[in-house]
């Protein structure tokens, strides 16, 4: 095969006389413009194909997304991208979905944040048409060095700011937590502690706060802040424990963190449900049926939503193109569902 | 900084006057062949140092290594390879090495064989400098690929041709294997069994053929395929104990299968150690430790031969550069070592 820089290149003039439209129209297909009928966008698209014709490297990337390659990037170090089933699962929907439409998934791991800049770098050189970021913590200077290396991105997570322009996939975060703590009233509890994610994570913050709109008079020592971990959910039970002996509840924002909490509460004699009922978040199977007793806990759907990220990504790079049930170019936000199994 | 294509460009014969050697040993050190002495080569390394040599767009590709990116590609399916812990432990010895000299780690995912002309698609687009390529099967089409792609290439395990140029890093599997068998034969067992691994991976042939030179006659029926999970290592122990119900010894080539064996045995009211001995390998501290009882094992360092396969490969892509505790460029094979635990 010849060298393609060397080849004789047809122009976008010739596209256009194939495709009998003026040259700007030729201009505005070939760069992803809207506003082109869609027959005569097909007809451009046909002599571009015909031609074999290519603008330049970046339009052409543009055009033919030729790398046809989509970069996941967790805003964790590698050790926690490997210990928490959430990810595995999200990545697992993104895969599935991108391999759907013939989408390389190219994860691109990194130590911690001290490595964003070599992340933004490779972002920018050209090599993914697009990126899917989540985990993101209040301060993460990704999607900024996303949108500065010219990467359409979806997030993972509503994120900390709000812009018309910013596409993301999340669940009912402060919904699903109403539910929780409303089902456990329901059971007669009323000592209800919160296990709190991050507080740097929105998705912590809106679990808290459907919490608090059930319980807006609540002690503030019924609520320690974890951190997404079994550790940090058993340090935090064990902090509430001190302070309210007789707590007859909690809700965790996390079934990982609950699998914590529940060692603690074995650990100290405390029977679940009888003398604590216990709530767990997401509903990730290798968790929530496999602790003892198993955890009744608010599903998201985890694996779908990692495909909705994917789908909506693919829509916002190919405008032109028609993607299998490709939702419109808006954030999602999907139901939760509360799932009683033995802890509450 | 001006375009390095339009830069004037120091000649080999500039750097071989320099270094005060021959044009053809600048050469050959230039172009990462061996056999020029250590003082020699540190020269020319030098000269092309001071010079800014850059011999042609490839070889200044290999020299600048300008995407500072290394794919990472797994030949299973990202089920498997988000639940096998081996996986991960291999990923974090990579990942440390490749973020200690600021290369970015690009894993590529894939949800089966089918998706590897995609894989090979994205190694041939000049995104990766190189690619390290593990859990590789009799008939993986991967290591052709990358060849194909003209990216360099250091396979985990040993791969099942032999080739010069071929550069990998394995365990001793076959050592290991007879350690564990002489420990179960030191400890007075009489009918040791064997659950390999999938024998289209050579660790599992080297595995089988390391517990078959202790035991040259032994049965073909105290043998069983698993299949490195632990639902494939219960299916094993299984039908050996139904050929063997009387067997006193099972060696594993896996402590993952190891896991699924001692859920069988405590189901058959068989005890560890006292009726079955049990020995795994790999020591998979996630496993060995937790299992009940914990695990005898082989102890491979996995972790650090993700490292060691980071530094072949980055020494291979760098033959002018230091590189940190660089191995010669030729195949790694490390020691394994024995774990006595409660199991055996």
């Amino acid at each position: 095969m010849s060298d393609p820089t060397f080849a004789p290149r047809p122009t976008l003039e010739a596209v256009a006389a194939r495709a009998g439209v003026s040259r700007a129209t030729a201009s505005r297909v070939v760069n992803g413009s809207e506003g082109v009928r869609a027959p005569l966008a097909e007809r451009v698209r046909q002599a571009v194909d015909e031609l074999g014709y290519v603008p330049n490297q970046a339009a052409r990337t543009l055009v033919t997304r030729r790398n046809d390659a989509i970069a996941v990037v967790v805003a964790e170090p590698e050790t926690r991208f490997f210990t928490d089933p959430f990810f595995a699962q999200q990545v697992r929907g993104i895969s599935r979905e991108l391999t759907a439409h013939d989408n390389q998934l190219v994860l691109l791991l990194t130590e911690g944040a001290a490595d964003y800049g070599r992340v933004g770098r490779y972002l920018a050189g050209g090599h993914v048409d697009g990126a899917l970021i989540f985990s993101l913590h209040s301060d993460d200077s990704l999607p900024v060095m996303a949108r500065k290396a010219g990467v359409p991105t979806v997030i993972g997570g509503r994120p900390s700011w709000s812009d018309a322009d910013t596409l993301y996939v999340d669940c009912d975060n402060r919904g699903g937590a109403q539910v929780a703590v409303r089902h456990l009233l329901g059971l007669g509890r009323r000592r209800i502690a919160h296990i709190a994610g991050p507080l740097d994570q929105t998705a912590s913050v809106d679990r808290l706060d459907g919490y608090r709109d059930v319980l807006p008079d609540v002690d503030p020592k019924l609520i320690a802040e974890g951190d997404f971990t079994p550790e940090g959910g058993a340090r935090a039970m064990g902090e509430l424990l001190d302070h309210w002996p007789d707590l007859d509840a909690v809700f965790a924002a996390s079934d990982v963190m609950a699998s914590g909490a529940l060692r603690v509460l074995r650990n100290r004699g405390m029977r679940v449900p009888e003398d604590v009922a216990v709530v767990g978040f997401d509903d990730i199977t290798s968790v929530a049926d496999w602790t003892d007793p198993p955890l009744t806990t608010i599903r998201q759907n985890i694996e779908e939503m990692g495909r909705m990220m994917a789908r909506l990504l693919l829509r916002r790079l190919s405008p032109l193109a028609a993607v299998d049930g490709a939702p419109a170019l808006s954030p999602i936000v999907t139901a939760t569902q509360l799932v009683v199994r033995a802890s509450a």
